[in-house]
Parts: C-alpha cells; structure tokens; sequence
C-alpha cells in the first residue's frame, strides 16, 4: 500500500482492506504511536465537513504529525483563479501526504495523478468517501468478529448516498446478504444492482420499513441529504419517510448494531441512542483508529 | 477537580479558585511543560473569538497538547442540521477535553451533560465566561499580593457584562467591597445586589465617572458592546459616557491596577496605557497562564 | 538579526540576506530540526493568502513551532472594532513570533513598532512581501549557484507588483542586469528606475515579449492582479497580452530558469510546466526552507 493514493475503496483489495481493518484495531489498543513525527499532513478541505475533518486531524495529531490547511475554499488561493492541478502540486512540495476534500466528482482521482506525495480522499462530491468505508468495515468487524456472511440493512437515501454505495463495493468481498429500504424516489441504481448481480451477491428491495429488520445484523441508516436536492418541495416530501424508532428494535437480534455516518438530522429518533444496539457514536470514535491506520499504511509507517 | 467540567465559576469553591491561582503563578514560573503529551484538545468556537480562542490555544500549545476543531460556526456541521447533543458525543469520542463557545446562553451546560469528557466553558452567550474570571483573579492576586479584603470599582456596562456579573460571583469569597459605576440604563442588575445583600458584604453605585476612583484598588473597566444592543441609537447615547483618561488617574493609589477584559473599543484612552498602573495587557497574558492551570487541574495532570 | 523584525527586504544587509539564503541550503538538506520546541508563533492573516501561510506554517510545524492565529479577519476581534495596536500587543504577550499579512500598507511596521516580540511581515498590501522576495533569491542561487552578475528579466505587471519591486531592491546588492518587459500601463514605475540608476545598475526596457528572452538568466513571471484593478475593463485589457509559451523557450539559455511568484493565472501556459527551465513550484518548495532559515535567525536559533 506504500505511497499509493487512497481515491476509492476499489482502490484496495481485500486483503489490503483487511489489512486496515487488524490496523485499526492496533491503533485502538494503543492510539499514542508517534509515527507522524517530524511530518507534515497537508489537510485541503474546498468544502466544510467538519466530522471528517476533526477525525482525520485527530488521527494526525495521535500520531504526532504536524498539519497544515485549510477548512473551506474561501480562504483557499483558488479564489485567485488557482487551478487545482497547481494547488495540489505546490501542496506536495510541502507536504508528506495530502487528505483532500472537494465539492467535485473526479477531483482527488485528478489531484492524485498530479501530486508527488499521496492522496487519500475525503470525499469528493457524491463520488467516493473511502475512509468513511473502511471505519465502517472496521465497526462491523468489531461489533460483529466478522467481516463474512452478514445480514446487512441499507436504509434511507440509497440512490444519492456514496456512502452506502461505497460500502456495497467493499463488502461485494464478503459474501454479504443486502437488503435495501429506501422509498421509490430514492431507490438503490441499477448500477449497483447490476454489479451485485456480476459478483453473484443476494440482495432484496424493500419499500416499506417494516418487521423485516429482524433479520439484520447491521442497519446503516442514511440521511435524506438536504443538500444533494435542487427541488426542496421534493426534499420536503421525503425526509421524514424513513424514521427509526427505539420501539422497532424490539424483535431484532442481539448481535444487531445501528451504523449512521452521522451527522443525523431526525432519521433516528433520540429514543434510539440509549439502547445497546446503537452504534454510531462509537463508529465516530473508530473512524479516528481507522484514519491512523490508513494514513501509517500508506506512509509506509506500518 | 478532575474530570469536572466547568461551566460557571460557581462550579469551583473558593479553595478551587485558590488552587488555580496558585497553579497558574506556577505555570507563568515554569510554562514549558508537557503535561498534554499526547493529549488531543477539542476547540469549539460557535461564534468566533479570536482573544478567548488565542489563549486557549497558546495554553494547549505550551502543555504539549494537539488541536482540532474549528474558529466559527460556519465550518460546523451544524449547518447541515446537527444537533449540539450529537456534536457533543462526536468530539467527545475524538478528543480528551473540549474547550466550547457557544452563542446560546446554557449551551455549555447542556454539552457537559452529554460529552463523556470534560467541557471548559469558554463563553456561552451574555451568561457564563469563567475563564475570563479566573484569569481576572490571577491578575488581582498577582498585582495586590492578596485577593481579601479589596476595594473593586466596577465601570461601564454593568447590566449586560457577563464579565463582571461573574467577577462580583467569585469575589463574593473574599470579602470585597464593590464600587458599581454605570448610567442609569446599564446598572447592576437587582439579582447580583440580592446576592451581596444575602451574603453580607458592602456595595455602593455611582451614576458618576470622578475622583471617587482614588479609593480604588482595582478599577474594572468595560467595552459597551454593540453586539448586545438591539438598537443602535440607544448603542451609540451610552458608548462614550464612561470613558477614563491618564488625567483621571493622578490622585489614584499607588497600588492601583486597571483591568479591562479587552477588546476595549475607546473606553480606556490610549493615554492611559504608558500609565504604569493600566494592565489590561498584562492580564491578557495571565490569561495563558490561568488557561494551563485549569486545563492541567481538569485534567487531573497536577 | 535576533530579535529583529523583518518588514521590508531593506531590512537586511546584504550579508544578512547571504546568511538566509545559506541557512536556507542546510534547512534543505535537513529539514527536521526542533528548533522551536516549545515555541509559540502567532500566525495572523488579516486576508487569506493559502500559499503563503500553508508555507510558513509548514516551516513552524518542521522546525517543532506551535502555532496559533486566524487564516482571515472575519474571524479576529478587529470585527469587534479592536486596534491593530491592541491586537499586536496582545498577541505578542502570547507567543514568541508573530507573523503578519494585512491588506493595508504600512501595517507590518507599525505592528513592528508595538509588539514585543519580532514581526514577520508576510504581505502588506502592495507594499512588501520580504519573505517571497528571500525565497526567490535563494531559489535564484540554487539554480545558478551564484547572485552575482545575472541578466535577470522580469515580465507581466511591473507597476503593481510588490513581489517584482522588492526583488529589484535585493538583486541591486549583486551588479544584476535588468530587463524589464510590460504593456506601457504597466511599466516599472520611475522611482525604482531611479533607484537603479543611483547605483548604477543597468537596465532595458521592452513592450514586446519576444526573443529577447535568448540573453536572460532567469525569467521572472509575473501574475496581472486582478484585485489590484479598481476597473474591471482595464483588467480585461491586459490580462492575456504576456504569456509564455513552451515554443518561446527555443532558443533561451541552458541555465535559464523561470519563476514564479504563483498562483499563476494564465501567463505561463501549462505546456511549459514539462520544461525542466521551468521552476516555480520548486520555487515555491524552497520558500518553506528560506522561512525555516528566517525564522531560526530572528529567533537567534542559528
């Protein structure tokens, strides 16, 4: 994984995502490993997104890394009319790896093939968030003891999400049964479907959120994102379809645990967030262990 | 002290306050120590100040300490809808303390309530700022030798500063005696007086700026803030009334200081600063000092 | 130079600026040294400048520095109408360096005259940016190994250009030969033709950018600014009239390097970033090493 560029999941194998994943869990058992010191993380974020941010500047931080930045674009040189091509290069002569966040689609696939030091991606638009997957695979594995034939649940915004379609790829390594419960205007795409079918992977659709969650093993649950609307009429319609209530959870299975990539608006209902089945506070803690791996991977410091 | 938040300067006894005090002449003495080593501190400005979030900062630095967060709210992900309850488990799960402004009077109280780390209140509102009071009382203590037994002066906006509402708290200790010198539309508040009466010690207000001061061993001057003003007619009728010059300060005591919580707009002229007796300066650098000791007492790393 | 504010490139002797340019080389060639373990720099942008503060804070982070600051005056307390006088002297009572940008001319020096520690100016309005003008000279002796006797061309706006203003004033420590090329609205101003001419240093002045280039050394691009324009119309005029091209490099020296102050708009076309006489972005690397060797001289560390 040495000096190579983390732009999609796909970009990792299965083996190398495992790799990250027994990482995590190292970091976990012992998260002051000054491996970073004496480098500088260049951390671009030309759109706010301050979980992903604090997480990641977190996982520097333990690792005794330095970290230069921004946190939205208006204090960026590109409102001087700077190419991001120039940006990212300038940045890599600076910098021991860049973490990039960016409002476009293709922008750190871009910014990789132009950068002397590695890219881990941060999200770029409704593209790919791979760190987001792997602290994902890193909580399923934790709250499960296995990455392998799991029940897994994909709830809300299935069609906008890169979240859940992020994560569909990678678990696509293990034998996951899905199911997908999302209204009709927000239905898993073809593509995906398509990909599932090729890998010979199950998965059902569901329109309605019902009893049949009794079956899962995790429950990923998304946000109706405000922002990935142009219409707010059509927003309006469908954010409130899909709540998850404490009062649910009643007939599902112990080993059951409840995933957000947070932040939620009303998707869970608070009631949920004291029953031992939900999870997604502690999937926040694990993205910090989950980002040190990733960044000691691909530093070569592991 | 350790592991509990604080909030309002009510929160810490007066052997609290005089172990802080006592800390913090250590740290000036001393102020290169690592007790943060591997620490990560969150700083979460919801509004931005650029004084109060400087010092804390400076403070985390010299102890050794990481940090992460943001400078306003604007890079929050509040914007996409979050609640100050998920923000709160969020940072708490990343960090080992979290530093919080916040424009919302109790917001400080509620995040401790939630956060499974502590939270240093770093101003919520026209409520609470007791950083600032205990940097005050560094200050008094270092420059009188003694926190009992003073003569405090209070001028300016004495109905809407939080600053001296929480002072007149923490001085209530010590046997002050108060001096309120404000206009009419800008005095004591009934409930602070309450409070003196019930504990037995001696105020006395002036509607007058005069030589009444030569009595004074701390003179406590205050900023009429715009920002807490609806309308800026009555903003502008009141901004210059109290305003002290040098020429004011001949018959004053020897052991005279001026303590201003900064930034002064033109309440204090700049004649005044050459004045061996103004320090409102230097009681900004306490405020690093006062800062580390809180943050080490907290943290239980003293 | 310690405890020596840096405001304007005449500051320093020119056996003062050959002391940076070769601490520079050993910060190159070993850049990890604590320095400033235990320090605190204050990084004060007054107007954001991503290239120029990621550089600094990249040479504070390599020598072991703390850093505290604002990346832009929205969110300092000048918004609560604070002096610049009052927010220097502040935070010079919290850290050991300030660096400064500020929009208005003149703000580093009279910042330099209130604070008690040393002032890094990085950029005050069109006035000087001493620390571009140390990088590029030291990116002028890597190239050439040697400031003394060169044919240097500088091209684009030489009216507004602080970066190309500043650049002439050091060079003239070192019997350098000027060409200077720009549209007659832009033109090298007469007091720095003046200045030259009371040394008696040579210089050339072209409208045309044409072969000329065959005799120059190094080739000194420059951006036309847009936010120095107060008519949008003139911008329009001359923005594209100076633009280089890889074809124009044909017959140019060996030894010709180009730089760059960046970020570039279009005035040098991207199929020169191939060229190996193309130079600005290891320009901009080696800034990070020149205000390394800055930093450690005003602080006495070297």
């Amino acid at each position: 994984m040495k000096n190579k560029s983390l732009v999609s999941i796909t970009d990792f194998s299965k083996d190398e995502i495992m790799r990250i994943v027994e990482l995590a869990a190292e970091f976990e058992a012992n998260p002051n490993q000054k491996l970073l010191d004496g480098k500088v993380v260049a951390s671009l974020f030309f759109e706010p997104s301050t979980r992903t941010r604090l997480s990641f500047e977190t996982a520097i931080t333990r690792l005794g890394g330095g970290i230069v930045g921004f946190s939205d674009s208006s204090s960026s040189s590109t409102t001087k009319g700077e190419t991001l091509k120039d940006t990212t290069i300038m940045v890599s002569n600076y910098s021991d790896l860049i973490v990039m966040r960016h409002p476009l689609e293709g922008a750190a696939r871009y910014a990789s093939e132009q950068a002397s030091v590695p890219i881990i991606n941060a999200g770029d638009g409704a593209n790919q968030h791979p760190t987001q997957t792997l602290l994902d695979l890193y909580s399923i594995y934790k709250t499960q003891g296995t990455l392998d034939n799991l029940n897994i649940f994909l709830v809300g915004d299935l069609k906008y999400g890169r979240t859940v379609h992020s994560l569909l790829m990678a678990m696509s390594h293990f034998n996951t049964t899905f199911n997908f419960i999302a209204p009709d205007s927000l239905k898993m795409p073809d593509e995906y479907k398509l990909f599932l079918d090729s890998k010979g992977i199950k998965y059902y659709e569901h329109s309605e959120f019902t009893d049949i969650i009794s079956a899962a093993d995790i429950l990923y649950m998304t946000r109706v994102q405000r922002e990935r609307f142009s219409d707010p009429i059509e927003y309006e319609k469908v954010k409130n379809v899909y709540v998850l209530r404490n009062s649910m959870l009643n007939n599902t299975k112990d080993n059951l645990r409840i995933l957000h990539p947070l932040p939620r608006v009303n998707e869970i209902h608070t009631d949920v967030d004291d029953n031992p089945k939900a999870y997604y506070f502690q999937q926040a803690e694990n993205g910090v262990y989950a980002r040190m791996a990733i960044i000691a991977s691909i530093l070569g410091l592991k």
